[in-house]
């Protein structure tokens, strides 16, 4: 087979253009992406005429007009069922912000392949050279007939609530935003084990949410659907708010369904006998507003790589401190749910992913922790392997529950 | 690893629905198709926190930034440069017709299996929902960025040929459409072997084609890029020529470039003294216009599954004979020539596919017929090893002669 022979990625035998090697090339990093992190395998043989002629014409033509007679087969004799498209369009990667398509490919090949290592879900990287919601939702639209499901990633607010909406509206398959989703499982999973271990239930708490992008946003949301007492969300103006004349459509809808307790004014004054802080802003948060918090409390200052209140200083006034780094425990990774969440979802072939099928996930995903919870422990590791297959299960038996299994 | 636990496709714990059975579930096409024919692998290790700091944050968001800074390191530092999207709408699926996208997903899938087997390039299936021009080339722009390049396939004439134009035009790597310009080179690849057996220069031959659409009208034009003495395309309404009043701005182009002779009227008696006979139709030829042809003819019947004449008849009156099926001899395959087509041009990072890439793609797949030339050995077998690699080499070298490689 030519393809030892051939391989137009390990080809180094012509001189790189002269700027093709960074300043910065001892960087293990540089060396890992060289070539970038995937490729595509055949599962079937194609070693001789036989294996051309099923595998290919004539054979293939055969399974192509059964799919065509009967079109829900493409789902028993394609990869579409297991394969996942990665789409952003570059507007707000990492914490890099719009750098474009081509520069947030190597995020998006990295989302990949955890989806393959930790879902054993196929994933494509797809980068999008356009960043208007229309255009957006009419080439995903256009592209996924060849897909199971898509994850949008790095996509910015507000455009990225619009696009997921239409993109559910319009397609069967499952449309999940994972800065915003994925972040609020994660979040929601800690805040349960959190709460567990200080002897008090979600209904018990007032959390206070620093950042109103596309993570604050899903997971205030996610925390009133799951029964959380009170929570409010600040944005860089102070407490969203009903009070306030400034707020885009978005924020006016989270200040309906947040807030109850009609807070205004800045993030430190509601952090005033708050349980729970949960950083997604990536601003930075006094030692003195932590240390008004209530008794206990929970601090999650999630920015990456600088937490909004470093861990040291959370520990001497929390109970629980979490972040979203890797070198201190409790991190909230989103690794944790979205390889799940998708090959749950697959598994059954669901048409959509929702709110159930989310706090199923979450729910499983604490549960993971068990009788190991400790303060330093409400969240598994990444690398704990019964995670996927928890979130997975859980997510496939609410998709059932909720009518939107096919399988 | 999580992989092993959870894979969405392997899952057969579930019921399957009513329908998903088909009759023929004993055709071991469907059997070798159940679950798809490709996957997604990781190139790189994802065992660990350390693994995960290079693949994923925070040690990606370097080389993202890398690539903002300078984006020809895209090149470098992703899979960009080694996977092509292969580009549908299900218009025009083998010999199938418009079945659309879900039902051509099986041969999009076989094309990207091949791609790998065979050039050690990646390939992504990417079946359309939308078959208007417009659509298709917007659709393709916006994806492009996660692409190193763009194999057409199954788009129906006339359509495939503007929206491969306007797509090049576009687009700065290289947009091919296989049904046309694979199963040229091809041919010209055979013929120029056929000529060489019987002693005869290109120039000494007069060929006729059968079949105007994307695969005749570029067989034509390498022809006579080529230097075929005079070529001759027929539709179903008799020879292109000028004095027709029903040709469509294709054909008129193509009518333009062809026949010199001036012929007019059937294929049949275009076919009267003809060196060679091309069939791209699925229609059939009489027996009596193959005998009407000159001594020592060529005939490639190459339509699927039944040759516009059988071979058993053409050998009667040809000295070369040549089909598009695997249980002849001298099978016309495209396999033969885009795995390597793709994989030259991936090498050196082309912008676009040359004519001269394309006729040194010929030139390669013919020489490796070397010395075994004979009348049932024209073109080598796609499970020829060197077929590949002796194709690649020649297109990489066309492209840098050509100006057109990148490094």
């Amino acid at each position: 087979m030519a393809a030892e022979i051939v391989n137009p990625r390990s080809d180094s035998s012509t001189d790189q253009d002269g700027g093709a090697e960074p300043h910065n090339s001892f960087d293990p990093a540089f060396a890992l992406h060289r070539g970038g992190k995937m490729a595509v395998q055949a599962t079937v043989p194609v070693r001789d005429k036989d294996d051309l002629s099923l595998a290919y014409t004539p054979g293939v033509a055969r399974v192509c007009t059964a799919i065509a007679e009967q079109p829900e087969l493409v789902h028993d004799y394609t990869w579409k069922s297991s394969v996942v498209a990665v789409v952003t369009d570059g507007t707000a990667v990492l914490g890099l912000g719009d750098i474009g398509p081509e520069a947030s490919l190597p995020v998006m090949e990295g989302k990949a392949i955890l989806f393959k290592q930790f879902g054993g879900v196929d994933a494509v990287p797809i980068a999008l050279d356009c960043t208007d919601a229309d255009e957006i939702v009419e080439t995903v639209v256009r592209l996924a007939p060849s897909f199971g499901g898509v994850n949008l990633e790095d996509i910015s607010a507000p455009r990225c609530f619009e696009i997921e909406r239409r993109l559910q509206e319009r397609l069967d398959i499952p449309v999940f935003h994972d800065d915003q989703h994925g972040t609020a499982v994660v979040t929601l999973a800690a805040l349960r084990n959190a709460a567990r271990l200080t002897g008090r239930g979600l209904g018990d708490l007032r959390a206070v949410i620093s950042g109103a992008g596309a993570a604050g946003v899903a997971i205030a949301r996610m925390l009133v659907e799951a029964g959380i007492g009170d929570v409010a969300v600040a944005d860089r103006k102070g407490v969203v708010s009903l009070d306030r004349d400034d707020l885009t459509p978005v924020k006016r809808e989270l200040a309906e369904f947040t807030n109850k307790a009609g807070l205004t004014g800045s993030l430190e004054r509601a952090l005033e006998g708050a349980d729970v802080f949960i950083g997604v802003s990536g601003g930075t948060v006094p030692e003195g507003a932590v240390a008004s918090m209530a008794e206990g409390a929970f601090v999650f200052a999630m920015a990456n790589p600088n937490p909004e209140v470093h861990p040291d200083v959370a520990h001497k006034y929390a109970a629980v401190v979490a972040t979203g780094r890797s070198d201190f425990p409790n991190q909230i990774n989103n690794v944790l749910a979205f390889p799940g969440i998708f090959a749950g979802a697959l598994q059954v072939r669901a048409s959509r992913i929702t709110k159930g099928m989310k706090l199923a996930a979450a729910e499983a995903l604490a549960a993971v922790v068990g009788d190991d919870l400790a303060a330093d422990y409400v969240i598994p590791s990444p690398f704990d392997e019964r995670v996927a297959p928890a979130v997975t299960a859980a997510v496939a038996a609410a998709a059932r529950a909720d009518g939107v299994a096919r399988r």
